[in-house]
Formats: C-alpha cells, sequence, structure tokens
C-alpha cells in the first residue's frame, strides 16, 4: 500500500506527514483542523466552483483587514466562533459574572475618571448614570478594581469610527473602586447599530438573509489584584435585537435593567453587580 | 427556553440564524462549516491565544496574496483540502486518466506549437521527449486534443516566477492532435522544486517539520470537444520526493516512466497515454 493521497484516507495522510518532533499542541490543533475541514469538504461535496469562492473570499477579507478593522475576527464572530473560544478558554466559576466578546471596538489607555464623571463628550443621547458594586464570590466589596468602559455613541458609532466627527474618548472611561466596591459614572444609554456590513462578511450575511445588528450595550473589562480579567458588556433590557445579535453575544446574566428616572440627574439609571472570580480556578464546578 | 448562544446549542443557534429564504445551497454549505469548525473549537479546546494566533495567520496569509501569488490556494494545498475538492469533484470513469491539483502557475494562452517543437526556451536542463497519445475510453484517438503543457526550469522555478531571469513562455506551449491521437515535443526532465515557502504557510510547514518539496511533474490540461477537461500532471517515476509531495498530488497511475536514450535526439524519453472521459457521465461506476 502506498501512502498516496485518497479521500478515503485523506486525514491519516495530510496528519501523518507531521514530523514526530513537531510541537505536539500545534501538531493536535492542526491534525484536528484538517479532520474536521475534510469532513466538511466531504459533507457538502464542495465543488470546485464553491472551493474558488472560498479562496476568493477569505482573500477578499484579508484585503479588507486594515489597522483600525479585522474583518477576519469579524467572521469568527458572526460564525459563533469568538463566542465559543470564550466560552471554551473561560470556564468561570458560578455566581461569576460571565463573560462575552470583546469586540473589535476597544481602545487601550482610556482616561481614568473620578466616580460620577460622565463619560458622553459630544452631547447626544440619553443621559444614563451607571452604578453598582464589583464584588468577590462571597459577596465581598472589591477594592482598587478598574472598570474600563466604551459605548457607542446615539448614533450607534464608536468614537474610533468617526475621529472626525467625535471627540477623542467618546463614551469611554476607566473607573477605579474604592474601599466600597461601588461604581458609578454617567454616560448615554447606548444605542443598536449594525456590524461594519460594507465588507466580504457583510455580504456573507445578506447571502444567509442575517441582520448585522447588534443590541444595545456598555462594554466592560473589570480587572482587580487577584482575580481574573473580566471582558464582557451588559445589554439594554427589552432592545429588539437582543434575540438576534450578529455576534451572538448575548447571556441572560448580562442584561441591565434600565430604569426611567424623571427626578433625577439623567433619564436613565442603569445598575448591575460585577463580581469576579478569584485569579486561581476555585474548587467549585465551572458552569 | 431562550435562543441564546450556549457552548451545548452553539450549532443550531448559529444556523438557526439564516434566513428560510436565503439560498439552499449557500445555507447547507455554512451549516456544515459552521457544524465542522465548532466541533473543531471544541475537540481541541482551543485557547483565546491560540484562536488569536489564528486571526493573526489568516491576516497574513490575506496580506502575501498578490495578483502572481495565492496564498489561500497554498495554504488549500498543504492541508490537503485542494486535492480532495479535486477527488470529490471530478470522480472520473474507471480508465480514464486521474487528474490532481492545477497548482499556482498555470498561464493562459501559452502558443500553440507544432509537434517535435522543444518548450525548453533557457538551454537548461536534461532534454526529453514526451510522447504518448490521446485515448477515448475505448481507445480511440482524440482527434483535436489539446495539451496545454507547463513544468518548470532546470533550477526548478517557472517563468512566471522568475520574469526577469527566463524566457517569457519558457517550458510552455500547446499542441494540438491529429487524427491519430499522438502528441510529441521536447522539453527538459522536471525538476523537483519547493512551493513558496517564504510566507505564512511555509512557516506553517516549518512548524509541523513537514517539507515544502515537491516531486518532480510535467503538468497538463487536455481539453477536446466532446470531453471532460483533464487537470493533471505526469510525475517522474523514482523521484525522491514523490511519497512527501507537499500538496499530496502523486497518484500512482500518474508516474510516467523516464527512460534514458543514449543514442536518441534527446536524454531522456518520456511516454505517456492520456485517457480522457466523454463530457457526461457514463452510467460506469465512479472510482
Ligand atoms: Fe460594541
Ligand atoms: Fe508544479
Amino acid at each position: 500500500m502506498t501512502g498516496y493521497f485518497t479521500p478515503d484516507r485523506s486525514v491519516e495522510v495530510v496528519t501523518g506527514r507531521t514530523s514526530a518532533t513537531a510541537d505536539p499542541r500545534t501538531a493536535e490543533v492542526v491534525a484536528s483542523l484538517v479532520e474536521h475541514l475534510h469532513a466538511f469538504v466531504k459533507d457538502v461535496e464542495l465543488t470546485q466552483g464553491e472551493w474558488q469562492r472560498a479562496v476568493d473570499f477569505l482573500t477578499a477579507t484579508g484585503r479588507t483587514c486594515t489597522d483600525e478593522r479585522q474583518e477576519f475576527v469579524l467572521l469568527s464572530d458572526v460564525l459563533g466562533i469568538s463566542m465559543l473560544v470564550d466560552a471554551v478558554a473561560h470556564p468561570r466559576p458560578r455566581g461569576a459574572t460571565e463573560s462575552t466578546v470583546l469586540g473589535p471596538f476597544h481602545v487601550e489607555g482610556a482616561p481614568q475618571r473620578a466616580m460620577g464623571d460622565d463619560i458622553c463628550l459630544d452631547g447626544l443621547g440619553e443621559s444614563c448614570l451607571f452604578e453598582g458594586r464589583v464584588l468577590d464570590l462571597d459577596g465581598a466589596p472589591v477594592a482598587g478594581a478598574c472598570l474600563d468602559v466604551w459605548s457607542d455613541n446615539a448614533e450607534g458609532y464608536y468614537d474610533v469610527q468617526q475621529p472626525d466627527v467625535q471627540p477623542r474618548w467618546n463614551n469611554r472611561g476607566r473607573f477605579i473602586t474604592g474601599a466600597d466596591g461601588r461604581y458609578c459614572f454617567r454616560g448615554i444609554k447606548p444605542t443598536a447599530y449594525p456590524i461594519p456590513d460594507d465588507g466580504p462578511v457583510g455580504q456573507l450575511l445578506a447571502a444567509l438573509g442575517r441582520s448585522p445588528y447588534r443590541p444595545a450595550h456598555l462594554h466592560l473589562i473589570v480587572t482587580a489584584p487577584g482575580f481574573r480579567p473580566l471582558v464582557t458588556h451588559t445589554f439594554v433590557d427589552g432592545d429588539e435585537y437582543l434575540g438576534s445579535d450578529a455576534v451572538f453575544g448575548v447571556k441572560e446574566s448580562l442584561i441591565a435593567t434600565y430604569t426611567l428616572t424623571p427626578q433625577g440627574p439623567t433619564t436613565w439609571r442603569s445598575t448591575f453587580d460585577v463580581v469576579l472570580a478569584p485569579d486561581h480556578p476555585t474548587d467549585q464546578p465551572h458552569q
């Protein structure tokens, strides 16, 4: 028997080429990828024309990537792969706040602000007071926690998408908790927005008849010494796109209440407590 | 029960978003791709860092693509996907010459030459006479068949890889059969060569401890009215890389004999008969 490629033995022939001296994890990941991609080609009996379209799609996706735009991340997002990697890689102990996708619009180094400050710099949108506590699994306040928050503006764009229109750091800021673990800042009630859909990923969504919209959300990265970093969102309760998030980021536990505050200093008030998991896995069962 | 994404229901949640009005084949192909990619992520428990490396790899692969170089095709080739698509898409009736990968170096519009002409224009390499017949499944000669042939030069490069060094159309030509179905031309005994390995695909091969070499081969596209186009190679018998072709293109039936011809007009003589399948599938079982 020769070792030549045949459809029946395609996986073992390809994987069998990997050297015994290759890094074992690399070998394992590539072997699994080959197995699943070959099964895909066989299952759908992919035609040469479809293969060519796939090559063209990947090439166009690569061409759409710039320093400001990562179309492969967007592709991973709309195929549910980003959420799956997050779920597989970040099982959290019961009771800890759940994670969700980072998204492409985080910017390192947002200005640190004082509790109560307003992060909305363009004066647009419905004002909202965000408040809550950062707690550990036992419900004790976490002091010195950093909340790095960002949201889109009233028109559905992040500042980095409109550098000529929005003030720098519009709707972004970092807040450090004191001894009571409390946080509180002003901003706007976020608005639903479409992911960038003028590229190959947008064409894919259109071909599948899928909406590019994400339900309104506030992004948070919460870090504190001794705790696992948390990348998550809070979603606006009642948003019409909660059930059709283009990137599948919604989790029931991340939907925050937004209460109208007719007498208050802001139009809305949103409360959400963040529960951090300790740095090292506990013995609690993973959810 | 909400329709929110969970690792357990990841495939049905993502696939469930496809609109009922989407093209059925597109929906089917994407659903299968999602199923297999999610299974891959779960099987290997892909980490966030590995996901990031995958995104970076795809981005670098996109960046390596130019009008002259298709790094995604190369990636498909080294993962055995190109050969698998060819096998799935092109089952041929028993007795017909088998197909193999096109490769990235075909150029449309090679000059048509007379039988017996020499396609080697740079004077390098061991001269070889290629001859044989183009036949139908019954063994009858096919007149008017076009053989579009190309190979690398003695140093392992195609003319398009060295536009400043090699004469245009070096080791390329088209030949049309007469009533006897015979073809015959001069060229060189092809040489083994590495696929372009200075990009992301080369890095992948290196990480897997795999050789970038392809065994020496002559490319052929054979077309004739009433017959299915055939994209194939003939390989040089005895080549040291036959068992380790970087793109898995070798099939036993495509290995051609090369005979030393000390008295002849060329150093080598290679004979190979091409058997074409009819345009429409026959009732014969597919192999
Ligand atoms: Fe966002
Ligand atoms: Fe080649």
